[in-house]
Formats: structure tokens, sequence, C-alpha cells
């Protein structure tokens, strides 16, 4: 009998492979006296072997994949193993105290985690992370239970687990892993965005999965509707390699539209723009027939290190993608860190409520010095192409005016020196901050132009933490209370001829894509990976019935309302 | 030389008095070896007599002062010290190891400590604090260092403290503490809100008072003005006796309009009414001339104590409250707890962001059975005088809707069974979250009323968290934002003949009382020493003023701007 599970099509298209558990192996360890103290630590310098030579093989597969940046924390992995502090004292241990490998390793590792954690740094707090984490890597090993590494997976799998942690998903090898299915996690959680980058079908919050799915059984992913069936039928197993073959039908489909204009029916015409994290993405920008860049993340320039990266670091960043760009927009926000993002090195209070916290603008408004580094490098690259400034998390029009002022000190000491720079640079912000929604008239007149970020946005606007299962039924984008405050923002920006963009996961949305183009949104900004979809749907509807449908919408009682409106009208 | 030290005004008047800093003794224990284990069991059960009649006092001081609910941490904590298997535990310790008394409360002590703590419990973990609490104080007296009790502090001083704990708050006594002062909170902190309930001058959030304050000496503390000055010159003293002799003065006038209606100059009336916490409140409600209760918290009812509070319970305070208000209007929440507010025994999960979580009308939509006893309660009371039921931390009309039916579910069992309950109960909602006031037009057709809570309002229409300091300065009541808002919720309840109150600390603030009463709000309900100064106030301004006022300042820029125009209109 087959069985059917729902949850969140986190990721489209359909898998169909044998499932693959992550279970981390009991490693529990006990005291054993021994009478071989040589033979002992010859067992742990193997296990210990092993495990940089596991770390390597995941470090380099990340690089090559990921880029640097997200290669580096395996590289930190790798040197607490070479520190001879916390090795040489095992070693010792097992000799000294004629103790068995995996006892010692425990009690030194244990020892280095809490000397680590009971410092009020949570630089060190993160290294007692790297050594438990590792040290654990070495126990299995040394325990004959190794942990099973996702990067050496040479079988086609979906993958079934709690959650995917960031070095579990940049280990996959998207050549085995046909898809994946986890209990927790949303549409914006971290395994669910790497889903769509990686263009991996996933289902994620089927809050049972591991419980339901024992491990070598068949696995449909079904990541268009959110649904798993395990153990299928042939019956259900043909209807969805029919489905399957349908979707990379309409992919090839799509694939034309790489050089066409994303314009509607009626010839009204939209900017479909690119989210990136790093210039390691341009690749699937380009692919996707982007129009521009409409959310340049920056905080990986800062993450995964032990430091601020310096001016020349950022400038060659920012400089790359403007020139691959080639003339194409690319708007780059500044460091929005703090919240759930931490920079271990800044060294930040814990918060009660870091998502009302101290992040993003407010933290770079105070740390003036990093700000005005990253404001320079911005600067230089502005020469090198069409490069747009944001600035996120603006609360109230002196956040945005101090930090404007602080770009036109550094551009005229620029100028001052020489340096070339671009003399009409346009300076955005985010607006994911209801209160900044309800200012729009009065932001419109000072900012070049806005870009929702309808993640954050929200969240705020329902005071329900994305993150948290017990509310997620309040993050609701088509609430109608969301329509209005986005038709606050885009009316507000078209009255002083400015423009209005959109870069949280609702731009790609074919939900919400009807309704932000009755509502007038110039730019959507999206994974690459909805373009061609967007694209597809929208020269498919006329600006005029999107007026219509959003005109109605706006006058609606409840988010369901609007979706199973929205449905009816342009999705059957 | 004098100092001077700025804060927050958060309680009005002037203290002058010696300073009484709240300081932690050094309890560092050292183990020894001892004789005569006899004798250091005495010197333990010595220490043990004198806190529980420390504790005995604070708990009846509490429960006269603050009633029965508050009252109940003191006898939970007497409990701990009357618990043979730790006490016998302790003295079993010194006889067989032949060591210190202190050595062996500390070691038994954080024993019982961590065992409680590994506990994945909530409660248990609140046991595991309550230990800690008690035996530190024990542990004082072993070492002879004993805990100052502020309720044992018999002259008059200004307590100096990093901060005021709510058990540290409960023990104070006007008749001897004077004023506070603090290094840390806002307005809106725990003992802001005490302070004023309590009618102590208070200056809180000064950074630095416990650095910059020695002990013992004078102090005046400015809680109209946010001012601290040490060491006062002769001069100094003068001019403040004069200010205080002037508060005292007004505080006469305003006394004369206890019994008098709350209406402009021109004649437009609104409510003024009193925010309360338990049916305690109700003599300073009654006192201060309140024509209501626009919130009565319920929390209070549910905190303090280990289980659930039974129907009866609860409608015996209902009930009171709505008798003793004598047929004026009383608002009754419903349980707003979560947040920052815990109920140790509904062991609800830790959350990331508790003030984006599952809180108040969410967790009473869910924990159903909790609910509808508080709803049967609130139904039961109505029958005896004109009591309002308004649901917290609405976001969408589905949450009314669902709250709602429950209510009228057990308000159809109630009426089967033949009892007595009010026909026309008026069922409202806070307007807390930004989506319920941008939605206020579909709202208005369903609810009774609003009452804006302005303290979460404003939190999330700024997105900061009001207790984080680094952030605090975007807890902006006058940012035209929130005006915009408030007038959206105002103008639809107006178009749908319903009335709109506010009950977050904006009600009582002089600056926001004139853009208030422009705006249209109906009922202001604030701390009853509030009442007063608001009435007259109010007497002093025309409708049609503060109409053309607000009109100007819902078009301007920041917070600031609106502030300053509303000083030089208004208050000067």
């Amino acid at each position: 009998m087959s069985k059917l599970l729902t949850g969140i099509g986190a990721s489209s298209g359909i898998a169909i492979a044998k499932s693959f558990k992550i279970e981390t192996p009991d490693l529990t360890v006990e005291k054993k006296n021994i009478e071989n103290a040589e033979e002992e630590i010859a067992v742990f310098n193997k296990a210990l072997e092993a495990s940089i030579g596991e770390l390597e093989v995941i470090r380099e597969k990340t690089k090559q994949d990921l880029g640097e940046e997200h290669a580096e924390i395996f590289s930190a992995h790798i040197l607490v193993l070479n520190d001879p502090e916390l090795v040489d004292t095992i070693r010792q241990k097992v000799k000294d105290e004629k103790v068995n490998a995996a006892f010692a390793l425990k009690e030194v590792a244990d020892q280095f985690v809490s000397m680590f954690e009971s410092m009020d740094n949570e630089y060190m707090k993160e290294r007692a992370a790297d050594i438990r984490d590792v040290s654990q890597r070495v126990l299995a090993h040394v325990l004959g239970k190794p942990i099973v590494s996702l990067a050496e997976i040479n079988e086609e799998v979906v993958l079934i687990a709690e959650d995917l942690t960031p070095s579990e998903t940049a280990q996959l090898n998207k050549k085995y892993v046909k898809g994946f299915v986890t209990d927790i996690g949303g549409r914006t959680s971290h395994s669910a965005i790497m889903a769509r980058s990686m263009e991996i079908p996933a289902v994620v919050g089927t809050k049972s999965i591991t419980d339901e799915a024992e491990k070598d059984i068949f696995v449909i992913v079904d990541g268009i509707d959110g649904k798993v069936i395990l153990n299928p039928t042939d019956e259900e197993l043909q209807q969805y390699r029919t489905k399957q073959e349908q979707y990379e039908e309409q992919k090839k489909e799509w694939a034309k539209l790489v050089n066409e204009p994303s314009s509607t029916m009626d010839g009204h015409q939209v900017e479909l723009a690119a989210n990136i994290g790093t210039p390691n993405d341009l690749d699937g920008v380009k692919n996707n027939g982007a129009e521009g860049v409409g959310l340049y993340r920056t905080e990986f320039l800062y993450m995964g290190r032990d430091e601020l990266p310096n001016e020349e670091e950022q400038f060659q960043a920012y400089k790359k993608v403007v020139e691959e760009m080639n003339g194409k927009p690319v708007v780059i926000r500044t460091l929005d860190i703090g919240g759930d993002k931490e920079l271990p090195y800044l060294d930040l209070p814990k918060e009660m409520n870091p998502f009302l916290g101290f992040r993003a603008i407010r933290l770079c408004l105070e740390k003036d010095d990093m700000f005005r580094t990253q404001l320079r490098a911005l600067l230089r690259a502005s020469a090198f192409g069409n490069l747009k400034i944001m600035f996120p998390m603006i609360a109230t029009l002196d956040e945005f005016r101090q930090g404007k002022q602080m770009l036109e000190e550094e551009r005229g000491a620029l100028l001052e020196k020489g340096v070339d720079v671009s003399r009409d640079i346009e300076i955005g912000i985010m607006v994911e901050i209801p209160s900044t929604a309800v200012m729009a008239p009065q932001f419109a007149k000072e900012v070049d132009f806005f870009s929702i970020g309808t993640n954050d946005l929200i969240q705020y606007t329902m005071a329900a933490d994305r993150m948290n299962e017990q509310v997620s039924y309040l993050y609701q984008p088509y609430n109608p209370a969301i329509l209005r405050l986005v038709k606050m923002v885009i009316d507000a920006s078209h009255q002083e001829g400015k423009w209005t963009g959109m870069c949280g996961e609702m731009a790609g949305d074919p939900i919400a894509i009807p309704l932000l183009l009755g509502l007038g949104l110039d730019e959507f900004s999206m994974s690459a990976t909805s373009i061609l979809p967007a694209r597809s749907q929208l020269s498919k509807l006329t600006k005029e019935e999107a007026e219509k449908a959003v005109e109605k919408a706006l006058q609606m009682n409840t988010a369901q309302e609007v979706k199973d409106y929205v449905e009816k009208t342009f999705l059957n």
C-alpha cells in the first residue's frame, strides 16, 4: 500500500528514487581500561586521518559548487583537527591514564568545548561548536560508526531528514540527490531556498516524514503540489512519470523565453530580475534570462570568516557582478546582518527578539567604519556598470538620511582623490517594515526607488515569526492587509515618478504575480529559476484584467478568499 | 560638586532623600573541614529560620499591598525551605563529610538546581530558579552577609539599582522608598509601570547610576523631566523643593477634577478610563475619577501559581470588578500570555522571537478548554454589570470569527442551563498588529469596538523590540506612521457607528493627547494616576484646534518634527 504525505512544495519538479535517511549514529562512549596504549593511539590516529580526508573532500566540493566563502567553514574544521593542543592532549591522556581512545577523545573534547563556551564572546562560542562537530566525526570513526557523508552518496536517492543544515546542503550532489523531503521548514527556510537555487525538487514541513519513511523504499517527491508518496503503486509511478515528463516539457517551453522581453498580452512591460548571494550565482541569472539583478545580498561576503572583508575584496566582488551583467541594472543591498544572521567576529549581544533587534542598517549606522568601507567599495564599483545601492530595514526617514549622508561624504572624498565614481547612482530602500510602507509618500520624495522585501514585511505586519511553526499560519502573502501596504508603496513611488520592485519570495509566486501586476509593480526580483515560469505566466495575462482582479482582492476579508479568487480567475 | 544624570522620567514627582544601593553581597564559598558537625548544623538551622522569617514578612506585605496572587511566589519559596529532601540532605552532608554548612548548602543546592534545570520542562526550570533564589538567601545568612530585604528599609531613601525585579518592587514600602533610579529600562518596562501605579517618582534608563552614585549620598529624583542630581548643592535643593511643592499644588488642583466630566473647552466629551491588573487596583481607579476600566488585564489571575485558575475563581474576580464599577463600562481582555509573559505550568516551547510568537489569542484558540473556561466566567460575570470582552493580538478576521464563535457557543450553553448572562455584551478587539489596523474597515463591520494597544502596535510597526536598548530609539509613538494607522482605525470604526479606545501608554501621554483628540479617539485608557492630569489637559484644549494640529502632524516626516510641533503649539 502506498502512503501519501503532504507538505509545502519548496522547489518545483518531480523526483522518483529510493529513500536515503539521514540519521545520527549512537555515539555513546564507555570508559575502558586498556593495556596497550600504542594500539589505542593508532586507532585514534587513523580516525583522525579519515576525518580530515572527508572534510577535505567536502571542502573541495563546496568550493566548486558554491564558491570559496561557503567552503571556509570546512577549512576551519580541518584546522581544529590539526591543532596539537587538542590532539596531543588526547594521545597523552590515553597513554597516561591507560584509557580507551574514545573515552579520552570525548573527555578532552568536552573540556575544550565547555572552556570555549564559557567565554563571553560569540566568536569563541562558534569555535566550541566547531570542536563539537569535528570531534563527533572523529569519534564516529573511532567507534567504527562513521557519519555518512552526503557528498559520498553515489546512487540516485531522495533524502529524508528532519531538516538539512547549511553544511549538509552544501554537500549535496545534484547528480545523485534527486529530491529531498523534511519534517520541518517552510517556503522561505534555508533548505527550501537552497533547493530552488540548486533546482532539486523538494517538499518541506511534512511534520512526519522521518517517522513514516523506512530507508531504501521508493519515494515520489512532487515539489509542484507539495506531495510525497511512499511505496507508490505501479499506477502512481506511471502517473508521476507522466507528470515528470510534462514538467520537463514545460521547462523546455520556458527555455525558449530566455531572450524574450517580459510583457503582458496587452503589451505592458515589466522587469524580471534575479536575487543573488554571490558572483557565483551569475550563471543561473544569465541562463534564466534575468533582465537584471534585483537583489544582491552582500552578507555572504561577510560570513564564514574571522574578520570583516576589506574594501578591495568587496570592490572586486561588486565590480565582477556589475561587469558581468553588462549594463543591466544591479541592485546591491548593503549589509543586512543581525536577526537570524550572525557574524561571530562582531560579537553582538544576544537579543530576546532578534527579528525586532539591532540589525541591518541599524547596526551599520552605528558601526560607521564597517559601513563606510562597504560604501566606498560600492562607489568604486559603480564606475563599471549599472549599479544601484539599497539600504535594508529602513524604518524612519532619519535613518535613510543618515545613510545617504554617509554615502555622499564617501563619494565626495573619492572624487577628491580622483577616483572614478558614477555620478548618477540610484539610492533606494527596502520596504520591509510597516512604518515605511505607511510613510511611503514621504519617502518617495527622497529615495530613488523602493524594493519591497515581502519576507520581512509580512512577518512584521502580521507580527508572526515566519520561522516559528506555531504561527506560520499567519505568514499570509495574500492577506488584503499586505496587498494594501504594497499598493501604498507602488502608488507613492509612481506619484513621484519613481519605481518600485519586490525582492521577497512573493515576487515569483504564481498566485501573487497577477495581483502585483495589477498593482503596477515595476520590477519582480526572484530566484533565477522562477524567472522563466513568471515570464510565461505574464505573457498570458493582461494588465487590465489584473487591475480589475486586484481591486476586488483589496476589498476582501481574508487571505484565503484572495487565494481562491486568484486561482479560480487565473490559474485554471 | 553636584552631578546631573539624565534618563527617562518613568513616574512623575520629585523625591529628595539619601541613596540606598541594592547590591548583591559576595557569596563565595570555601570548603572547610570541621570538627564539630553539631555546631555547623546549628548555624545552618538558624540561617534557615531567619530566611523563612524574612520570606513570611515579605509575603504578608505583598499580600496586603498587591494582593494574594502577587504573594504566591513567596509561598513557593517558603515551601522550598521546608522541603526535607533538600534541608536534610544538607544536614546529612555536614555530618557525614565533616564539611562546613556553607559548602554543604552550596553543593546540595547546586545539585538540585542542575537536576531541575536539566529537565525539559518549563515548570521544573522555574523550580530550579526558586531553589537558587532561596538557597542564596540562606547562604547569605550562613555567611553572615544577609541579603538586605527591601521590605525592611525603615528610613526615607531613594533606591539605586541596575533594575528592579517584580519581587523587589513587590517589597517596596512607599512610606520609606521615596523614589528610585535604575540603569536600564524604559517608560513601558515593568519597574516603570509599577512606579506609576505606586505613585513613586522614578527615573529609569540612566545607564550609569549604579556606577555614579555612592551609598548614603543625597539624591534628587525628578521624575517629571527625567533628571537625577547626585550630591545637590544647597541652591539645587532649594530649587527642587520649590518644584516639589508646585507639583504637590498641581496634584491638589487635579484632585478637584475627580467628579468632573472629561470634556474639552468646546464641549467635546471623551471617556477617560483606567488600566488595571487586579481587583485590588480599583481603589486607585475610583480615587482618580476614572469613568470606566478600559483594560482589565486578566493575566495576573493566571500568574504566580501552579495551575490554571478555575471558572469559579475567575468569575468571582470579574464579578467583583464589574460590581464595584457600578454600571460604568469595564473592558476585560482575555488571556494575553506568551511573549515576555510566561506561565510555567503551560510548558510552552522556547521561541526564537517570543514577541512574534505563539501568544495571546493565538494560544487561546488552540488551547480551547482553557479559553472556554475564561469565556464562561466572563459571560456569567456579565450579568452583574457593564462588561465588555476584548480579544488581544488579533491579526486576521478569521481569528476574531473563531473567538467569537466559541463565545457564542458558550453563551448558548449557559443560557440553555438557565444561567443569567447579559444579552448585549460588546465584543471588541485590541488593535496592536499592523495588519489589523490596515484592515480596520473590514473589521469594523464585525466587531463592536476597537482598543488600540500602542505598546505592541508601535513595536511591530517599527519592527523594534521596545525592551531592547539598542533599538529603543525606534519606539516612536509620535511617528507619523503610527498616527496614520491610528487614524485608519478610528475612521473605520466611526464609519460603522462603532467606537475606538486606546489602552497603551500613549493614551496618557501629554504630547499624544492633543493628537489623539484631533483624530477623534473616543476612550483614553491609562494608568489611574494619569487620569486627572489628562482631564485637566483636555479641559484646556478645543477639538477644533486639535483636529487642525493632527492634520499637519500626519503630513510630517519624522517623530521629532511632530513632537516639537505639539510642544510648541500646546505645551508652552
